[in-house]
């Protein structure tokens, strides 16, 4: 077990008070920022995760570490990026650093979404930002939001993409083709393969939603994925928030089978009906994944408190509706 | 009409005849290229495709100028790479410009797949790849294959990363997530968008056969996406060739939307089934794909020339069995 990740040089920012502000740096302005210490070449004292815990084991941790459900999506759009940061591709990384700095005591986990990244040619800035999420907050497992679903050799080489170039804790996968696709991902027994499922979106139900013996697809790719794809304990499911008797269905299928659920926040999903429906009987069982209503929360040089108070109230509203363990 | 970008200086390969070697470097030994001429700067007077077509116009004039209806599948892998080339990120471009001039007057396509890519950091190599085929062969689709498949502004973000960063005339799309998932696609009149339909893999049953009122889903998503999606008229949709009866039906349903066809060569669908079920009463309507069968048909310096001859087979094959229009 990897306890030595779990960083004490952090242990002051979880001590702080959530009062809005970010104990260390509240008050520095962006401008301001020291850049030696953000980009210090990473301590070997720090160890990275490494596969010596599952994904689902580290996402425990980190639920309980936090004691938050929380995700925040890093979906850097630069035609979004608050005033006083330049709009260029150098930028993203530092985007995300302050947001990752102004939020990592309050989330279990963060998800970088690729296309944002690939639309610009910003691998590099995706790199960095991984990076730092594993450099500086070892604890916090980093799902790479990419969707993927591909078959044989192209499929072993999306996994390589998402495990060894990117080294994520997690990735998206989209099941439409079926066992063989997902199969190079499931071998990873590490990681953590999360599944869409039932989607947040308006046309989800396109495909989604068509009966099948009675049942919709959603839920018979629940009980696929639960019955016969999750041999390695390690598949996880997207569940949107915008459906939460669906969520329910599905939550009964899988047991506690950990959800992803976007659909929060910009989305408009109903936190209390979708912590209620999706929990496990620990109050656990969820990663609410908020992107835009968290990165966007301000435009001004205040963006990064910002994003610390909208995830506070998110993580705060959540946390009412969760069992206790 | 784009008619100037039918480049006359290629018009000398066209008019050789198919013996299974290349006119003007048949006798070139890979170390022997002269990488000058390959490299030059992209020349003015070739008029790049700007969407000035649409893709299916452009496809229809490929499927004529080459008597072709076959597509070479771009999937580098440094692993198979023949002997004499280095294994090393950089020759993935060079070993791709190999295959195309081998292959340029014999294919309707090519489709760089872009796992090969992204799996090693060759971002840079898929770009030059892409450029090359423009430059030099302007009148060749390139199709990115892809699979992408998410909502809103992510999706935006993957149109961004297709036909603007690769600037392809096509790309492949996941419809799992459904209607709002395509449109941002779907939008772009003049490319096309190439929709997973029935694929060609083992468990693409697994999801794609499920009946839904008397008929398989991948019937579903035919009939919507010819109904729904088709509004520019720029949908097309991959059918795999292992399962003829299938894509007969998918004929049935969809008119002349044209097919990406994967699974033959390597995966050993058959060819004269697969052709019947699936042309056009023209004898076009497919696209059909062959990766490793033609990029490693040789391991020895001869690997160029193998690839010719491979194609020239599979394409000789095909044209038995098309409908003369």
């Amino acid at each position: 077990m990897n306890r030595g990740a779990d960083c004490v040089e952090h242990l002051a920012w979880r001590l702080a008070p959530e009062q809005g502000t970010r104990p260390d740096t509240a008050h520095r302005s962006f401008k301001l920022r020291l850049p030696d210490r953000r980009t210090a070449p990473v301590s070997t004292a720090i160890m990275p995760y490494e596969g010596k815990m599952s994904f689902i084991e580290k996402l425990k941790r980190s639920w309980k570490k936090g004691n938050s459900l929380l995700c925040v999506g890093l979906d850097p759009d630069l035609s979004r990026f608050p005033k006083p940061i330049d709009k260029n591709i150098e930028s993203i990384f530092s985007f995300n650093r302050e947001i990752i700095d102004a939020t990592h005591d309050l989330v279990c986990a963060y998800k970088p979404q690729i296309a944002y990244f690939s639309a610009v040619s910003a691998e590099k800035q995706l790199e960095k930002t991984i990076d730092y999420i594993r450099s500086n907050y070892p604890h916090i497992p980093v799902i790479l939001d990419a969707k993927r679903g591909d078959i044989g050799s192209t499929a072993e080489m999306y996994t390589k993409e998402a495990f060894s170039r990117y080294n994520v804790d997690a990735v998206t996968v989209n099941p439409y083709m079926g066992y063989d696709s997902a199969e190079p991902f499931l071998q990873h027994k590490d990681r953590g393969i999360i599944l869409l499922c039932r989607t947040s979106n308006n046309g989800a139900g396109d495909l989604q939603d068509l009966i099948v013996d009675g049942v919709p697809i959603y839920e018979h790719v629940a009980r696929l994925i639960s019955e016969k794809w999750n041999f390695n304990r390690n598949c996880l499911l997207v569940v949107g928030a915008t459906w939460p008797s669906k969520m329910s269905r599905i939550r009964s299928i899988v047991g506690d089978m950990p959800f992803l659920v976007p659909g929060v926040g910009a989305q408009g999903g109903n936190v209390k009906e979708m912590v209620t429906a999706g929990q496990t009987a620990n109050g656990t069982g969820l990663i609410i994944s908020s992107s835009r209503a968290i990165l966007y929360a301000s435009n001004g040089i205040d963006f990064a408190e910002a994003a610390r108070s909208e995830t506070i109230k998110l993580k705060n509203t959540v946390n009412q509706f969760r069992n206790t363990a």
